[in-house]
């Protein structure tokens, strides 16, 4: 595997855009558009939330019953959720024009949306906004950039990244863009993810990968712990670059894992370093764990925790917190016989060990705590499991954006 | 049920103090005692924390074992948690010396502890502290006042009550102290509570009552959804009241039943109104839930949700926030068909109906988020179950202390 320019347009036969259609804002790009030249199969993971967007129950019933899926159309401003019925018909206009403009049937376009609950859809802009997208679409990999841009909300940067690999004498690329910062915490799903290969690829074997990379990739992260109405995961596969088709237990199989799951995992940490307000971008590894199960509650209680996000802003190696973030997190543990580290870039430090604190420079610790990631060990001492889960510190920034949303 | 001046020593017997020891601040109190002239029952809820504080394992031995204790020790600024066995020595040490001082046994004497986790308690200033505790403890009114004041760690103002009831001819009081602020989301027990009664009463129906009474009071509130290693309710009755002995299935029981709640709901509404950096009370009431499980999920979700929380403090009327976080509390409800209001002190607006936002004024409603105390209306419209949770918003000032705590 290695890793490429580019992002959703790195993979043969997928085109992009993004635009302005002024959903709320300005003299900003606020649509984007995914678009294959061949029908993709289509994977996906939803928001858990029992409160779901309209563009979530509209992709997650494309997903498990369409033939096949296109395009995916995106806009950013509003997030078409509790809208009721009249934001299920926003999804199904949005499609629709889509298809008319792209020819392909309107159960082959996903919709996405995100930004404020509530109000609906200013269906006359959306619709000019997909005449924009279906113009402005290109294999072009700068394409793919601008529809990265265009999916922003508080994001701070845009997210995307491509990655090829070989299967049978052939290169499949794999491509993603993502976009996140707050109501960041999913279950089963993130924020905005949408991932584009070209790999030939069942539906069944694409899906029970995405299942399984998500896991350990979207799911260990964490912002703030609410998770969003509008979380949405789709992995599209055209098949072009054609590969002979990446099936269980063959080694190209494990290198199209390993390949996904390094994307999902890169997309989901610069979700976590990007969090609203964030500073740093915070790592923690569990390891030594007694189940897989613990190692991750574990790892994902460090990172929720407000205190211990506040102190790491505070470059406060307060390894209390973290002790105390483990000792809630459900999975049990002998507090007296484990051990807590900081990472640094340059040099690690014990902070913990079996029931106390250890003697360590602050001096240290202090600049360790002030990288712009910062990795926390915990060594459980218990087994053979580990787990790995991102965050991001909890600044004056992130109550400033949160509490001054809308207006 | 009549509330009454004064704290834990309103209740007949009970002697209180709150000396400086010098433990981590100059010129404050940080050091408080409770002595009961006669031998008391007791019961007490602690932290479900895998990483229990010393004082906590000391506590919970004592409430389970000993025949009766007599007294309670506690001071702030060290947490005496990840301390190991030194930690369990320095309980024993300052309950050896309390025992000595007051003529009772070591068993009898409850500890307790708030503060920075990590350093050990310097043994000598304690034992110090003690002496004067012991020397200084009266029955006033304002010894307990001292008592409350001592506790406070970033408590902005020190939270006692009492109340009394009539029980057999005989005046029954019930006071109590607590401390909260930061690290504040229990589980079976709070930051720091301790409530004095003369009832006479039985350790079983007190431990019963207890049980009872925690989970919809200090169960039901969090500031930052950080479970402490320190949380303690401990409840002391000494029975000089002379009341004839509390028995469920009696008037009395009942009344007694309602004023211990009623004392602890105080508290826990205090500690979540005076959480750290906190500028308002939050009160969400969810009715008409179909199990009081999924009420109390429900209502806790949204007070626990940095997203709602911020948004209070921006005085921001953002429902969508509220309904995210009812949707991801792990309840299952129908969002298409239940109301979501705001609760002024003069006037309640609804804000969301049936699956959409309702058209209310903004005005209003940045007028209602501005009041004090903040109160949300979830009616789920599923059955006739009801709980309400209580937390703070989440302001400038939280991160501000929280990055900044141990210098």
């Amino acid at each position: 595997m290695k890793i490429i320019e580019g992002g959703v347009t790195a993979p043969k036969g997928f085109e992009a855009a993004g635009v302005e259609a002024g959903i709320k804002y300005e003299n900003r790009k606020d649509m984007a558009i995914i678009y294959s030249e061949a029908p993709c199969v289509a994977a996906g993971t939803f928001t858990t939330n029992v409160v779901k967007a309209a563009p979530v129950k509209w992709d997650m019933k494309l997903v498990a019953e369409s033939p096949f899926v296109q395009a995916v159309v995106v806009n950013t401003g509003i997030a078409n959720a509790g809208t009721g019925s009249e934001g299920m018909n926003c999804c199904r206009e949005t499609a629709k024009a889509a298809g008319k403009l792209l020819g392909i049937p309107e159960n082959a376009v996903l919709v996405g949306s995100t930004g404020v609950i509530g109000p609906q859809l200013p269906m006359d802009r959306i619709k000019a906004g997909v005449r924009k997208l279906a113009e402005a679409k290109s294999t072009e990999l700068s394409s793919g950039t601008d529809a990265a841009k265009a999916i922003m909300t508080t994001d701070t940067v845009h997210k995307e990244i491509a990655v090829s690999l070989e299967a049978g004498g052939k290169t499949v690329t794999i491509g993603a863009m993502s976009k996140g910062s707050g109501m960041i915490h999913p279950n089963m799903g993130t924020m905005l993810s949408y991932v584009c290969t070209d790999a030939v690829i069942g539906k069944e074997e694409l899906t029970k990968l995405v299942k399984e990379v998500v896991v350990d990739t979207y799911n260990m992260i964490s912002v703030d712990g609410d998770t969003s109405t509008n979380d949405t995961l789709l992995v599209l596969a055209n098949g072009m670059a054609g590969n002979p088709e990446i099936l269980p237990g063959t080694p190209e199989y494990e290198e199209f894992r390993k390949a996904l799951r390094y994307v999902n995992e890169t997309q989901a940490k610069r979700l976590a370093g990007d969090g609203e307000g964030a500073k740093a971008l915070v790592e923690c590894r569990v390891i030594n764990a007694d189940t897989k199960e613990n190692a991750r509650k574990l790892a994902k209680s460090v990172i929720c925790s407000s205190l211990t996000k506040a102190a790491i802003f505070g470059h406060d190696a307060n390894w209390g917190r973290i002790l105390c973030a483990l000792g809630y997190s459900g999975a049990s543990f002998d507090p007296e016989h484990m051990e807590i580290s900081y990472q640094g870039a340059r040099k690690s430090i014990l902070i913990y060990k079996d029931g106390a604190g250890v003697d360590y420079s602050e001096e240290e610790a202090t600049a360790i705590l002030s990288e712009e990631e910062v990795r926390i060990l915990a060594d459980m001492k218990l087994g053979d499991e580990e787990a790995t889960a991102w965050g991001c510190d909890l600044t004056y920034d992130y109550v400033k954006i949160n509490a001054d949303y809308r207006s």
